[in-house]
């Protein structure tokens, strides 16, 4: 295993160039969220902009975009074609080709539900999506009904699944993935080269080459709804900046950690909210000049 | 009269496992509000989510989840089948069903609203949740209607109600309930064997069996719309974790008087807010590690 | 001209009773809101809420309910009967004539709009509101259309107008008006009988009988949009509590204006907003003990 | 070039008169927003407020006007007619006439859309507003389509391009313009008589003579989607006071620049986003005795 370090992460988001405009710090294409489940999307939203990234487009049900445009303010959005169920329609694609082709990076999948309409939004978007792209939550549970997929994808690809869903993915138990993490984390990264960010009290990063990963950052206060979300958007807003997956994956992971072990200090682990995290990450953006 | 003491709460609420995750912490499902009374829905839920659930599900009237979902970032929800009224419809029931079997504690009652349809779903979720069940406001309005319901629950129950919702409940006047608050108290607690919360002044928590404990924390700051659906929604937070009924209720109550007590010295008693008292919890539970 | 003193106000407001419930601090219907003026209610509500009222019912019209829900945490709502051009309709009369029955005091006007039914309405209310009465912009506006309806009103009533709104009523020129403040403001007094607010600079208050009262806090920070909807908002909350009307006046705008003034030390005249004021008035009531 | 300098700001911001009220301080016409960019039209109204506006009127389409009203508590609204786009009609323009007579300042086009119908509004607004006129974002795109509108405007005009918008406004590569700023700024600036705001990382403010002003202050944390929107309502606020457009755009760029450095202090570059820099502005104003 390697360690990350707080060096690792700084080497790997350079300074912000002074003569810059938002263009300058990506767009990202956020494809989430479903009637009960934005929260989801709306966490992945802050966490891609307190890293910094110049634009963030989410992409969500028609009926959905007021609800979110509330409280998102500084967000675009892109209303797209839905379902009776309020999720994201199948016919929903063709809005999203040519805005795949603006973007810097794609999230997919933060509350977006699942079923039919969406997996096939989901094929959609690995088969087209030439951008780095990270698939999490019910983006994953797509994948489950088809993992193969994930050999045409376009472009890059991070997953960052939790036990049970990289456990439904593969198709063993839990209690067997658990055990043997690095074994099939590493044969999974290899087999679809992709980088896996496996999710857990110490979350291992697998590079699609044999490199493993171990981030020390983070404690218990983050096990309540949400907080894989923000994590999703943090590595996906840092992908949409042009730092590589691997590098953003890592970045974000420690990032999500150390935000939120201060974020325990200052709230305690029981009573601190995923969303409470993002106010930390401008301290921690502050400690290393960035 | 037994005290709750800092130590007993403390004692009641372990450090957070480590090696933990969201289900660590439990599931709440949340049967609350109606048109008009939304805010109350929200108290519980953010109640619930500052005393460290792993997840809360607000399962609303369809027509109010757009409204509450604006807000409540962390929270997921379970859109009901709703009547004219803008209240929960008794049809609701089947999709509470699979949703009560999948939680670890519920909460019914906040703003839900007293008719024919709110009052069969309360006899619904009394005869059928498995898990502690924590019934408050329009929750016992509605077994004011037939409280021998109470004898078929499924599982444990905890009561809260203020002194004006038990006279109606157990047929009695207001001043002959108060001026014998605890043969009243106790013999209902005992009776239906649950866990009875009788707020005032001076909360008092009735143990199904004959203890009866007073807690001391508190002030009038408490006395505005609300703060009584913002101790629901702890208790029945701290029941989803996992904490036995009587000790969630003791810790409720301690809690939610000593973070008001905070309160008031940083806001005034007047200028307070039920709200404000969130904050209030974080540096309660950092200062006693949790 | 009688000072208006800090001793004054405070001896006004009493300690809070120890032995207290929600409904020792009152019960305020506040009868508000238009499509467009939303923010007035708003701003209302949250006023009377910061003072200390026990409860806050907002009665808008019905399609305006999710929004003002939205971010009003702690009120409860009267959704009306409105009208096409979304305010609300004169049958709304029926739904708040049994409210007013259990209010402790009503407020009524704050971007309510001005047209044929919200006067009927405006007339309505000051006909049946037994309990103190505050009318405020657009309820002073309807009275232009038949100043004498204030012979018949069934309570104790409190006015506050600008100097405009007032110039209107009266049918006098603006300049006229300022030139003979308290000649004008003295007899419309005494001969309606009622509390005259008279706001501006230095705001003046017309007992019933010959006293006046004057101002000295405040600032022009003051001096923008929803200031005055606060100010009606917090004296209907003090005559809700049970402070007599020309004492809850007094009261109000000294509050406002002293709550006003700290907020300029904190955030500059220029860029202070009406709603940071309520962050002062915690600050306020806190150093006076309430 | 001049250096814009904090001496100039405060000489060109008078103090705040002490008899004043909100009328005082201007009224201001906000056109803008559209269904997927609402939080530009937000961050206009928000930034015209802080800047000390005394009323700002949002005129946006009908459908957006409960999700601005539900956080923009001290403006007030104009209900737009809209086309099935959720993009202001040009039918809209009846509403917008009247409107304009009673405003002391207008800006159009924050997150406005750009289609047939919101040129019509833009050529419209142009051709009737007496007063100061702010042109932004999609009202430059609108131009556009005509330049020579600008020789018809009816008051004295701001525009507010990015390098983007004003090559696509000059007709001109990016590059071209950005190798010749000065060339191409003075004289588009002396052609159409107007005040020209040439943002960048360090924006240029052409006078309608020949005079070029040169910002220095501001950081690339500003590099975000928002930021310009920020920038045109602080601008637009200060002409609504009555501050002349060429000094409230040396006063806008300059004000915005020096809150987003102490916003960047406060909460680092990366972190930092538009809507933080809110709070910024109320810290200067305070320095300056404002």
């Amino acid at each position: 295993f390697l360690h990350i370090t707080p060096e690792m992460v700084m080497e790997a988001i350079p300074e912000r160039p002074v003569d810059s405009h938002k263009g300058t710090f990506g767009k990202l294409l956020n494809i989430s969220s479903s009637l009960g489940m934005t929260g989801a999307a709306k966490l992945s939203v802050l966490g891609a902009q307190r890293v910094g990234t110049g634009l963030v487009t989410l992409a969500a049900p028609r009926s959905l975009i007021s609800l979110h445009a509330a409280s998102l303010t500084e967000a675009v959005f892109l209303p797209l074609i839905e379902n009776e169920a309020g999720t994201v329609a199948r016919t929903a694609a063709v809005q999203l080709g040519p805005k795949l082709e603006q973007s810097s990076a794609c999230l997919i999948g933060c509350g977006l539900s699942n079923n039919d309409d969406t997996a096939a939004v989901v094929e959609f978007v690995v088969k087209n999506a030439k951008c780095p792209l990270l698939i999490d939550a019910d983006g994953i549970n797509a994948l489950g009904r088809n993992i193969d997929i994930l050999s045409e994808a376009a472009g890059p690809v991070v997953l960052t699944p939790h036990p049970a869903e990289l456990a439904r993915l593969l198709n063993v138990e839990t209690e067997d993935l658990l055990a043997h993490r690095v074994k099939y984390g590493r044969a999974f990264a290899q087999k679809y080269n992709l980088t896996l960010v496996f999710k857990g009290a110490h979350t291992l990063v697998f590079a699609p080459d044999e490199r493993v990963f171990i981030n020390t950052t983070g404690n218990n206060g983050l096990a309540k709804g949400g907080s894989g979300d923000l994590l999703a958007g943090m590595i996906a807003g840092l992908m949409a900046q042009g730092i590589p997956p691997l590098q953003s994956a890592m970045c974000g992971v420690w990032l999500h950690g150390a935000a939120a072990d201060r974020c325990a200090d200052r709230l305690s682990k029981t009573a601190m909210l995923p969303s409470d995290i993002l106010t930390d990450l401008c301290g921690l953006f502050r400690e290393y000049n960035r």
